[in-house]
């Protein structure tokens, strides 16, 4: 079952984490790295290192090559949280059921506890790509996806929409969070010189990522939020494209046959996902 | 006079900046470029990179190999001092005579162009060191300096402090503010190899940093700010220690006799200037 090789896959994941975390924190002061810590491990599902691990077993390349920088993705993904729950942003106080950072150690730690996670996210990758030069497309890439030509500027397209059409909301979905599942998809790539499965691969991340981003408008779909797809297609409309983007994935990869199974197995999980 | 070499070197650091940031604002949302531009560009003394470029002469290293990393520091300092502004952190509605990121551009797009900066920092990085390896010590030293290990580190005790000594506030000082110091002038010292010099620079780095925060609070003697060197031993015992970090720099660098002249001159510079 899908879901259970996610499960055990998120935990492996966890404990690589918390091994790593605990190593860095012993330098760091203790109120920062308690901040850091509580965002890090606050029930997190690990989607896009795992989707990393998925990917490198796709392309028969060795997981451990990939750790350092799924981790440094991971980290990525946590620092835009925690800068996203700011007040000043879009203000939540809970995520994942618990108090966001800024709630728990107040605004100033959350914007440095932030910054942290982002800074430490490349410390990691300068580390890695050090040891393996090999690694530097996949730690360019990433660091591409995660700035202001990808989710940052997803990010600040977000704030500052005006009456934004359904198409604007999808080029804005793509930076703003499937730039992430792109740069997780593409991290093992780096030693697959084949243009044609690297090229399948990024058209994967892509729609994967909007599957993501789509599910999670239908599950906050009790807030009203204004500009989002559902706002616009409605139930029924995002519903049918996400239904869409499934089966283009199925398109896409049934080249690969059963080797692809899970992957596409993986898109059906996330659309059809309650958390 | 070293006051003129410190401008035209500022002045040219200025255009090589605005050339490599015209390169990037094309690819980002026009706000958020915006807002990156303005804090760049609003009149910073680009002290640390011009120090990376001094020690760059010193070590007779040509000053090209390390363009892209001193451009990287500079934009490191520069969201450090955007989230600084933050009202969540200092609450500054100016700086240098200009109004901070967030009266302009709001707490969000700050938020954001921070961040933006700091992830365009390590693109850049990560460009420049794929294409010569011997960066990547430059390269680790920078991003520990600017972590939470570093800069940001200090930023968090500085938060976290209650009733601190003149020593904690020292050591503070040489995470806050003397990491990036120390970093600036070690970004050219990968390729000597000599590790006495090596020691030299970096305690040189260490010392004109923390020169550079006390001169700071003394200029912003008059807003009485606590947790201060200048609150616990005033005026009189700051600028002694100042003196003393400029003996103690001249004692460390006249073994190089004429060469190390206008690495000793900027510190007396720093200790001097009214900007």
């Amino acid at each position: 079952m899908i879901k259970d090789i996610i499960k055990l896959e998120s935990k492996n994941f966890e404990m690589l984490l918390q091994k790593f975390f605990n190593e860095k924190k012993a330098f760091y002061p203790k109120k920062l790295a308690d901040a850091m810590e509580y965002s890090l491990f606050s029930g997190g599902k690990r989607i896009r290192p795992v989707l990393s691990f998925l990917v490198a077993d796709f392309l028969d390349i060795n997981r451990n090559k990939i750790i350092d920088l799924a981790i440094a993705l991971e980290l990525i993904h946590n620092y835009s949280l925690i800068h996203d729950d700011l007040p000043c942003m879009d203000n939540d106080d809970y995520r994942r059921g618990k108090l966001t950072s800024h709630k728990v150690f107040g605004e100033d730690f959350a914007t440095l506890a932030g910054d942290a996670l982002l800074n430490l996210a490349y410390e990691t990758i300068l580390e890695t790509v050090s040891k393996d030069n090999k690694l530097f497309i996949s730690a360019l890439i990433l660091a591409k996806c995660a700035g202001a030509e990808g989710m940052i500027g997803g990010q600040a397209d977000e704030l500052d929409f005006v009456n934004p059409e359904a198409k604007d909301i999808l080029d804005m979905y793509i930076k703003k969070t499937a730039m992430l599942f792109k740069a997780a998809v593409l991290l093992p790539a780096y030693l697959h010189i084949n243009e044609a499965v690297y090229n399948d691969l990024q058209k994967y991340g892509e729609k994967l990522g909007l599957i993501f981003q789509l599910t999670d408008d239908l599950l906050d779909a009790d807030q009203n939020e204004e500009n989002t797809y559902l706002s616009i297609a409605g139930k029924e409309g995002t519903h049918s494209l996400i239904a869409k983007l499934n089966n283009e994935i199925k398109d896409l990869l049934s080249k690969y046959a059963d080797k692809a199974h899970i992957l596409i197995e993986l898109a059906e999980y996330i659309s059809a996902r309650n958390l």
